[in-house]
């Protein structure tokens, strides 16, 4: 609690420039209050104040700046003040700066920031999860447009050490708005003496801080570059991400992608196992069992299926001994086709709306599987059941064996229109749907035709 | 046919020196006696008179050459002749330059080569298929350790138009023995009159252009650069592989794994599907078919192995619909742990001699889920069929459990023993194998416990 007396004296104190008496004295206010006698001072005044006082302290006052002074404060700091400035201050006010702060601001201070504090900053600003904002690195070279070519070299000598690429080179003006790429080696032949606004094509490619990592991963395989410019919600750009953090974040889906398909669970906190030679057996026992139960319970509706044919199979034990192989083709040729569709929707060689057309062409390729399968089966049929049973046989797997790819091309795709990832459609999943299709078409055509008759 | 009185005439004119008279002979000869005639005589003349040959007929006579006389002569072309010899040079006689010459010429012969020769000549050079060999470009900037950084800047200057990367430069002694990479920023912000050397730190990484490419995609993740330096098997520098075609390698190979995850065949000349969307109808059935047949026949032993229990089942036909449920989990529990192998294994996080302590683990894993999966069937077994029954389902599904997990976790390191893919041992495959392995237990138990009381 500080009465009034006091603030009327540092008042006077600054009223009379007694500069030496304020210095003293505001480290004993509360740290808001310092913020509003600065802030009412002169450029000069307040900047040689601010810098007297403790380093702690100097971050709290900082803290409780508008956005508006703090910027002005950022301007009339050197780097190295910025930087420990931005480490003093506590984590939510140091993001809540750079959260408030204009664009072409922040993305000067991210270089200034210590890893740790980048990483921290970048979660709170909340960048989304797996989005390019959390992957990206402020460590890259920007230059102005009517820069010489010879002054763009100097600079790059001068800050070529703490980049974390310089094989490209970054064109913005002072609000960060990207005009170009070059790559260093063109600017490197180029002639020293000319602008380097004069090797400016304009055909740079940027990516959202705000878009699926992903995505960043097939821009960059279809542009065969080596960092990618990110840029924030108003364009300017904050960041670069570079081939080798995608090419990582490339196996980890892929990882995440065939866990998804052998139906092991990633929807816990620790999305998928990334080291299977590491990790624990209660790790590898949770994200096991949960698809394993869920399938057990989805299996008793293909009991529940059979017992509703009961009569038949007592009647015809025989059936019994072809069960095991038409079902399992059903869930074989659904596989194929669920895996297929995964990996090329992954790879955006298929897209969501291409679902009739794979369909339509699905149900050929099934047709031509299923007609296959059926005169392979034949045989056996024949051999260990005689030709009517052989006849049930034959029919039932032409038709398990096109339901089955059918469920399979189709599950991949739904789950994609669900907001699911399509890796869900995992293959003990088409088997399971396939165990319970496949009994009720396999009994149903035995049912029709040998009982009927 | 030549008689001998032709041959003294060319003798006759060349110890005369009449330089014309021998112009307008040779081309009327065959290449093999000019290719003679030229070892024969001084340094100058013979490229003189080389050069006077019509194109076509001077890379005839060049091919009839030992390799150490091409050697002499390609040491006096211009590298616009050598270009021009070897583009007229035929595949196979250019491929034995290739193959002849020592690797300190023939690394330098590879940039003058046309992209679509290129390929050529390292197909027939035998690099085997999916070699790193296949894949790597020779334009890359190669100086020596005693250039001043500044003439390596003005021949960056030079060359660096026609490179595939320029980010890194290597530093090479006469027969292409690779010193070091060194980053172009580093040579920029270094002393200009200083020789390359003093940058060698000698911790380059390279990779024999006859090892497999996805071998270079692990070290180009595990090292974070973006070019590999290439050598052949004298460990002479040949070529360098670039992240974005090894990005693409990744990407083939990990489809090429999810269609063998999935029993699709890609032991055709076509090894995989690579673009879903655009498959033939007919290419997709071949691809499927193959893999779907093999499995009914396999399935045939899990009807053969019912029928030896058809007294039980049809005593107790109750038994039937937990059979999918059963074999099915044993399944899925197997796919689970393949797949986490197979993908272990690709990533190399999992090594072929880690099988025994993978398999332990497994073990107590199994064990776990063999007793929770236990547990929940065991409820409709009670319900279903009787406390006998549900004895029965309950020690089946235990043990086909284990069972199956053993099969998923082990199939791939078979198949890695063998030679084959890891990625052979697909989810249908452990499928087939645990619904005959589930069908033999289940039945075993349920006679023991049911028929012997």
């Amino acid at each position: 609690m500080l009465d009034e007396s006091c603030c009327a004296e540092v008042r006077g104190l600054i009223d009379k420039r007694n500069w030496n008496g304020v210095k003293k004295m505001l480290p004993t206010l509360p740290a808001a209050d310092v913020a509003g006698y600065l802030v009412g001072l002169d450029k000069n005044e307040k900047i040689l104040l601010f810098r007297s006082l403790p380093r702690d302290f100097s971050a709290e006052v900082f803290a409780e700046m508008e956005p508006s002074n703090q910027d002005l404060f950022l301007k009339q700091l050197s780097d190295k003040e910025t930087s420990q400035l931005l480490a003093d201050l506590p984590p939510d006010d140091r993001a809540s700066v750079f959260q408030e702060l204009p664009a072409q601001v922040t993305w000067k201070l991210y270089k200034l920031l210590s890893p740790g504090d980048l990483k921290e900053v970048k979660h709170i600003l909340g960048y989304p999860e797996e989005s390019v904002g959390r992957l990206m690195t402020p460590d890259y070279i920007a230059v102005r447009p009517n820069w010489k070519i010879k002054d763009v070299l100097e600079y790059i000598r001068k800050k070529g050490r703490d980049s974390e690429t310089t094989s490209r080179i970054y064109i913005t003006d002072e609000k960060g708005h990207l005009f170009d790429d070059i790559r260093l080696r063109h600017i490197i032949i180029a002639d020293p003496e000319k602008d380097i606004k004069e090797l400016i094509k304009g055909d740079v490619t940027t990516i959202s801080a705000f878009e699926d990592q992903e995505k960043a991963v097939h821009l960059i395989k279809k542009l065969n570059i080596n960092a990618l410019p990110v840029v924030d919600s108003s364009n300017a750009m904050v960041g670069i991400v570079t081939f080798d953090d995608l090419m990582d974040v490339e196996e980890q889906e892929v990882t995440e992608d065939f866990q998804k398909i052998a139906a092991i669970s990633t929807t816990k906190e620790d999305t998928y196992v990334e080291k299977i030679g590491e990790a624990s057996i209660t790790l590898l026992y949770r994200k096991r069992i949960l698809w394993l139960v869920f399938l057990v319970f989805m299996n008793i509706f293909s009991g529940a299926a059979a017992s509703l044919f009961e009569k038949t199979i007592a009647k015809y034990i025989v059936l019994i001994f072809f069960m095991p192989l038409l079902i399992g083709s059903g869930g074989n040729a659904g596989s194929q086709s669920s895996t297929l569709m995964i990996r090329a929707l992954a790879t955006g060689d298929v897209k969501q709306n291409d679902w009739l057309k794979m369909l339509k062409r699905e149900f050929m390729i099934a047709g031509l599987l299923g007609l296959t399968m059926g005169v392979a089966v034949s045989f056996i049929g024949i051999f260990r059941g005689g030709p009517l049973i052989a006849a049930v046989v034959v029919l039932a797997m032409f038709l398990i064996v096109i339901f089955g790819s059918l469920i399979g091309i189709s599950l991949p795709f739904i789950f994609t229109k669900l907001g699911k990832d399509p890796a869900m459609a995992s293959g003990p999943l088409i088997q399971s749907l396939c165990d319970i299709t496949g009994i009720i078409i396999y009994f149903s055509i035995a049912t029709v035709i040998l009982e009927i008759p």
